[in-house]
């Protein structure tokens, strides 16, 4: 069932001709076909049902933020949330107006200054290096797969072109909160949104959100339980920047979108899902990737809100 | 096993010593009895579980506002959501920044200027008697019940007072989002919220939502099941102002408070629920009624994000 | 020299096409005709040179708060800064924004809030008839001419339209800034406003402020040789909305812009001129008024930043 | 006359017991002697009228955004414009939710923002050592003294702690406002920022305000008369961040504040003044400079509102 499901809706986005707009602001992005597609689920069974392009490699940006908040949350407890609400912002992934109404305390882990301001607290102690082979070994711990790199080429082009975010940390180190130089912050940030994966690796590493903080393929403990459902509040209410609220309406389960067009789903107790489909909507959002998931919601039943 | 949980959580409320600060912009609310509790939960079954002040009427305030888009996505569907959106507002339930940048679009349906365009919309083409008996009737009929009333001293008392309601509402009318005269809105607006009602008539009014859009008593269809779903979603976002991540984190249930202290929060699948505490937090949502629905949820294991 | 300098920019300005928007949303105004083009001129020795319309009427609108702000320090003194501030604001002649971040408090007594502010306190202790008889009476004496009128027809359209004024009269109501009813404070306010004045008769009533309060025509003192100095001081870096900067760098006096086209400008020392031509620019400021105003100050070098 | 006032004045400041709070933010600032208090004034003839510690070279900080202007102006001329705007700001000098709202493109060449913007158009095409060189020659050249220098030990300061000032700078470089890397435009903004000056230097180097564009001293043509005027106007209405209503009312000249507590004031045709009190009041500009210049123009009878 989940797997014609899966397969249908690959098809159904393969022929759509709304594809949205491929980022543009990182150059190294806006080479990605837009005519890629990817789906993989994987149940509570560990079946994996996949279609399109979903064992090609694209670039999670964003989505890592879900990573770095678990790692995080896991070296610092509770302490975390003293330099990061979780709260929906309201606005633009990358606006700082709110964190100047708000003394430089980002809303949420998942808008850019948030997850900067996470990334501080990773990086604290160690030199950017460490940090970053913590980061891509939690991955690949997650993932169960070791074969996971970073795109140099991806992390060149943000480093390069990257002065909003530049602004964003710049802005909180002078309200002291970010420990860490700047651009040490910064470097981890850049390389770590900069992870490449495919859909099944994806889907993979969100398994434990999906199953009380356990990853059933492995059956590592990643988080307590209570965590994990946290995280996925999370998610929720602020993955989607300023479409969280659309993506919660239409689709119903918790998940985090990156530029790179990938998004990460969980259905509780169900599966976890992610999606590739490379052009976005107008709030930095995958476009198909959000219609493919609220398809798939609807036709097996997994909103949250109801059946 | 609910009902003992139920109990547990009413003696536990009633001996903490942090109750919030009772609402004081409304005069007549400021009246209300701090020290009072009530909780009713009703499962799938439609046993009802209640202990404390399950019983006495409150003033529902905003939590009337799930009940008017509930009646004015009936009347005008989804053209309704040209006049208002969806999304949280990251900003406080009076807020009228949001507007003035939107050009007058309210950010959802559960902030006092959303709330105060869907009122607006129901009113349409009709006397604010007749929309403030349509809205009346809708709430007697969901809850089962002909004996809620309005309680015209605390209407009284918000037509006096209300000032930022009605400057939100005539900034709204200046962008041409209201269609009707800014005061037979407001009348009408303001008398909605002054609705009294008991836990146990609050908690029988939301068991649609928690059942696929048919309120299992009488076995009426309120709306379609994918209607309730995304009722659910709107209030996991942004049914709580600028809290609603919070609760979403600590309660994992879709919820919507009022300044009158209650709270109505739906268990998808296995029960509404209802919670009064007049004492408020920060945000303006009942500090006790979330203190209790986060022990009840976890107790019960009825998050919407994993168990 | 004078005279000849008037006639040439009246001739100059009748020629040119562009000729900004005549103000749309108070319905009555947008009547006028655009080719209407008004220029007095009345120097320290009383010499009259006039040109154009500068015998027409026209709605002088938010000239009139450079006068109630003059009544208003002549009853409260001071304490009107308490209620208004005296920077520039930054924004829009109606915004609402800079309202909500300094809560109620308008930043200017020339943005519409600000002025709504100072109506507020001439209309304290009085019924609205008294208040108004009292603004026009003023009027009259400034311009030492009884003939001045409201334009009750102009009143009246405003009132019917008026909902941004009633959002920001509401919103400061919140706060505690107005102490009278919103609806008597806005009744006042939009009736002076409508307040139909001659560019001589406005030049006329402006002579007190180039002249150490006094107006020597009249010979009467009508404020303090201090008080005059600070109500220019406001008039040039608050005078012309979002625009204030743009008419101090161009024309270098103080101003005040009303959306009928009118500005009356002061030449301490040398003239009180007026200006109307109804078109307006992006500000909300007479274009072809500060345009004229321009040429004139350039060519007799009566800029106060030097010759 | 103006000797035996400028006396006076100093003697009545070194009594005052409020002298405001010498800024902290730049470590080396908050090092000055608060007691200290310089005020210097030459008026057509040439003659100088000091007090104080008038002779004391003290940091210039955002004085010297008025001569970067001045010089940018002679390179770009109006194109300037595109990269600044010439409005107040209604907010604080280091406010980045103006650049958010329109879109990287500073409200004026006063707020740090329009400063740096101003900066990297002088640095254009040049090292920064160049523009630096070119900066310093100018001071040098305006106050007709080769002694000027800049403060490395502030400047080294300021660029250790300058986080604030860097995201204002990576912002606008996010949206191609700045041409030249951050880093460059900065190390120059704090390099002029640094220059360290007595008020009689500062008050020779602002004498080309006070007369058309010519410095008295040197018969130096430094600036089209227009010119002057125009940034004399640029000065009234921006040049005390959101303190520019104020000084405007109570001193009612053209000034320019630094956070080193030093205040350029122009009075068009008769002086130029500069006064230095390093304590600063709450919008950040020297608390005893602007007491002390209210009472010079007061008494003096210089205001540019009228005698």
């Amino acid at each position: 069932m989940i797997e014609r499901v899966v397969k249908e809706i690959a098809d159904e986005m393969r022929q759509r001709p709304d594809r949205g707009e491929v980022a543009s602001y990182i150059p190294e992005l806006a080479r990605v076909d837009p005519g890629a597609f990817g789906l993989a689920v994987i149940d509570a069974e560990g079946n994996v049902a996949a279609a399109g392009d979903a064992d090609v490699p694209f670039s999670i940006q964003s989505i890592s933020k879900v990573f770095t908040l678990t790692l995080a949350l896991g070296k610092a407890g509770d302490r975390l949330w003293r330099r990061v609400g979780r709260e929906p912002s309201g606005s633009a992934f990358n606006s700082i107006v709110q964190l100047e109404h708000e003394r430089g305390i980002p809303r949420n882990p998942f808008i850019n200054a948030g997850a900067i301001a996470v990334t501080d607290l990773i990086l604290s102690g160690h030199q950017p290096r460490e940090a970053l082979g913590e980061i891509l070994r939690f991955m690949q711990f997650l993932s169960d797969d070791a074969n996971i790199t970073i795109d140099r080429a991806v992390a060149a082009s943000e480093q390069r072109t990257g002065f909003r975010n530049a602004a964003l940390a710049n802005y909180m180190k002078s309200f002291g909160v970010l420990e860490n130089p700047v651009e040490f912050t910064l470097g981890v940030y850049f390389h770590h949104c900069a992870i490449a994966m495919t859909c099944k690796q994806l889907a993979m590493a969100g398994r434990f959100l999906a199953h009380s903080g356990i990853n059933p393929a492995t059956g590592a403990l990643v988080v307590h339980p209570d965590r994990a459902k946290r995280i996925n509040a999370v998610m929720l209410t602020c993955g989607h920047y300023d479409g969280s609220g659309e993506f919660a309406y239409r689709v119903g389960l918790p998940g985090k979108s990156g530029v790179g067009g990938g998004i990460l789903a969980i259905a509780p107790g169900k599966a976890s899902i992610a999606v590739w489909s490379p052009g976005l909507d107008a709030a930095g959002n995958s476009h198909l990737g959000r219609v493919a998931l609220e398809a798939l919601t609807k036709r097996l039943g997994w909103s949250i809100f109801g059946v």
